[in-house]
C-alpha cells in the first residue's frame, strides 16, 4: 500500500532515513571513541531502540519508569533511567523491573537513594546508581562536587544499591573544572566511576573532551539536521535527514490564498514558534496558524491550485512531540507501507 | 483511596466541580432560551457527554470522526461532527456510524458533499448536512451567503443527504448582516433551517441574539473561569471552577529556591504562554519553566520548605491539552477516588 492511501493524519517514518541517522550517530561515536547510549525518549519505540543497540549503542536510556517497563517487556536490557524515582508505587515497579533487567537510575539526594534502597533490600534486587551532578543545566542534580562525593559515599552504605558512577546533563566543556573536581573526589574516596554519563545530541565530542565513559543521544534518530542547523525556521529542517512525516489531507479550500488540512494542535502539538513544520510538496506554501484540529495554510505565494482531497506531507518542527500524540506509527520504504506499529510507549509519563 | 496516594503525575477530575459546571451551563442556556449542544472535544469522555445530555444538552458535537465513533459506541446519539469528512476511508466510517446513530456533518464545498453522498447512497443511509458559512473565523466555511445558498441547493439534489440547515463558528453579533442574508436566502429557496448552529463557550447569548436554534459549547466543562476572566495569567484560573487537576510529586529540591516536579511538557503540554498552571498548595510558588518530563518551580517567594515526595496539585492553564495526553483519568469526590476511567477518546485525530 502506498503511504498516500493511508487514512490521515498519518505519522510515517521513512526507514531509509531512520537507518541512516542511526548508523551515522553510531559511526560518529565510534570515530570519537566514546560509547553511545541511545536515548529512547524521542521515539519511545522498542523496535527503534533495538536498531540503536544493533548499530552499537550500549544499552539504552529512558526518561520515565513507564518507558523503561515498555522497553524491558519488549526485550531491551541494560536500561538507564535518568530520573529520580520517588514514592512507594514507583520504587516497587523499579525493583520489579530489576528482577529481570540490568537497571541503573540516577539520584540527586539521600532521600531518593534511601527510598530505592529500602525496597531493593526487601525485594533482594540490586539497582545500579549514578549520582547526578548539576553542571549548569539548573534542573535536577546535586549542586557541588562535595555534595556529589557525600551522596556517593551514602549510596555505598545503602543495601540493595550499587554505585556505578556519575551523570550530568547536558555535556558542556565549560563545566570541566567541576567535572575534574568531582572525578578527583570520587577517585580519592575509591567511589565507583564505571560510568560517567554525559548527554545531549550534538554534544558527543564534549562528553569525549570531558573524559566521560558514555554519551546519551536520542533526538538524532528523528530530528536530523534541525539540531545542527537550528530549529527556529525552515532552514533547520532538511527533508533528507528527517524520517518522520505527517501525511495530511486538504479538507477545505475556502479562498484562493488559504487551505485547511486535517491536522492541527492535536496532530502536531502546539509548538511555540512558527513555522510549525515544512510542507514538502510545495515550499511556497506555509502554515499561518493552527487550531485544535485544523492546520491553516497560506497559499498566496503558490501558483498551484489545491483541491479538497489533496495530500500534503509535513515535516514537523518538533518531531518528538508528534510521536507522543499518536497511537499508530507507520514504517515505510520508498513510500510503500512496510509495517504498522502500535505506539505503546506514548504517554508513559508515570 | 485518597487522591494523594495515586502514582503521579495523575489527572484527577473533581466531580462536584464538574457537575456544577455542567449544570450551570445548562441553566444559562435554559434562561437564554437557546438549545445547548454540548461539545465533547475538550473532555473526549462519553461518561461526561452523558452528563451533559442528562443536564439538557441536545445530542453532542464532536470535532473528529474518531471521537464520534468513540461516543457512538458508548451509547451517545444525535451526533454533530463539525468537520469536513474527506476521503474514501472516512466516508465509509461515516456511513457505518449512520447505520445506528443520527449523524449530522458540516460541509463547505460540493466536493465534500458529493463524496459523502456517493457512499451514503451505496450504503443506503442518510447523513444530515449543515452548510458551514465563514462569518469571519477564517478557518473553514463558504465565503458568502450566495455560496451557502448554492451549496444548500446542491446538497438537496444529492442522494443520501438530508439538508438540515446552517452552521458557523464562532458566534459573533457583528456577523448579523451575513446571517440575515443567508437565512433570508435559505427561506426564499425553501432550504431547511431546522438547525442553525452557533458555537463558542461564553458566546451563548450571541447565538441567541443571532436567532440561532442551537449553540455548541464545550470548554466550560473543564476550563471554568479561565474563559470568562481571560487565561493569560493566574487571574483567569479559579480553583473553584476548574475540576481538572494534575497531582505531581516533588522529585528534586536542588536549591533553596528551586524544586522539580515529575510533570513536564508531556504531562501538561507545552503551552505557549506562562504561567503553565496554578499550584494550589502555595500561591507563592510559580512555574519557571518546563522540560520534557520535568516541571521547574521557583520557590524563592515562599517560606515553606519542600522535600522530595511532597505532592503538588496543578490546575493547568490549558486543560483540554492535558486530557489529550493521558491514558487514565481519575474521578474524585472530596479528594477520594471515585472511579478510574480509561481515556479512550484521547488522540482520536482521524
Amino acid at each position: 500500500m502506498n503511504i498516500y492511501e493511508l487514512d490521515t493524519p498519518a505519522v510515517v517514518i521513512d526507514l531509509d532515513v531512520l537507518e541512516k541517522n542511526i548508523e551515522d550517530m553510531a559511526a560518529l561515536c565510534r570515530e570519537l571513541g566514546i560509547t553511545l547510549r541511545g536515548h529512547t525518549k524521542s521515539h519511545k519505540s522498542p523496535e527503534i531502540a533495538k536498531m540503536q543497540v544493533a548499530a552499537g549503542s550500549k544499552g539504552i536510556v529512558c526518561q520515565k519508569l513507564g518507558e523503561a517497563e515498555n522497553m524491558a517487556r519488549a526485550g531491551l536490557d541494560d536500561i538507564l533511567i535518568t530520573y529520580n524515582i520517588v514514592g512507594r508505587q514507583k520504587v516497587r515497579r523499579l525493583t520489579e523491573l530489576a528482577r529481570y533487567r540490568r537497571i541503573t537510575v540516577t539520584v540527586d539526594s539521600f532521600a531518593i537513594a534511601s527510598g530505592i534502597s529500602e525496597q531493593a533490600k526487601l525485594d533482594r534486587v540490586t539497582i545500579g546508581i549514578l549520582v547526578e551532578i548539576d553542571t549548569g543545566g539548573k534542573r535536577t542534580g546535586v549542586q557541588s562536587p562535595a555534595a556529589a562525593e557525600e551522596l556517593g559515599k551514602q549510596v555505598q552504605t545503602l543495601p540493595g544499591l550499587e554505585l556505578r558512577g556519575l551523570m550530568t546533563y547536558p555535556s558542556r566543556v565549560s563545566s570541566k573544572p567541576i567535572i575534574e573536581d568531582v572525578v578527583g573526589r570520587f577517585k580519592k574516596a575509591s567511589l565507583s566511576l564505571d560510568i560517567i554519563s554525559g548527554g545531549g545530541t550534538g554534544e558527543e565530542w564534549e562528553s569525549k573532551e570531558l573524559g566521560f565513559t558514555e554519551h546519551r543521544s536520542g533526538s538524532y534518530v528523528y530530528e536530523g539536521l534541525s539540531r545542527i542547523q537550528g530549529s527556529s525556521g525552515n532552514e533547520g529542517l532538511s527533508a533528507e535527514r528527517c524520517p518522520l512525516r505527517v501525511i495530511t489531507t486538504v479538507v477545505s479550500v475556502p479562498t484562493a490564498d488559504r487551505l485547511i488540512i486535517d491536522g492541527g494542535m492535536k496532530t502536531f502539538r502546539l509548538f511555540p514558534s512558527m513555522p510549525y513544520g515544512l510542507i514538502l510538496e510545495d515550499p511556497r506554501i506555509k502554515f499561518s496558524g493552527m487550531s485544535v484540529e485544523h492546520g491553516h495554510v497560506d497559499t498566496s505565494e503558490s501558483n498551484r491550485k489545491y483541491i479538497v482531497g489533496d495530500k500534503l506531507t509535513v515535516i514537523p518542527t518538533y518531531q518528538e512531540g508528534v510521536t507522543n500524540l499518536h497511537d499508530e506509527i507507520v514504517w515505510a520504504r520508498n513510500d510503500q507501507v512496510y509495517r504498522v506499529l502500535r505506539n505503546h510507549g506514548r504517554g508513559k509519563v508515570k
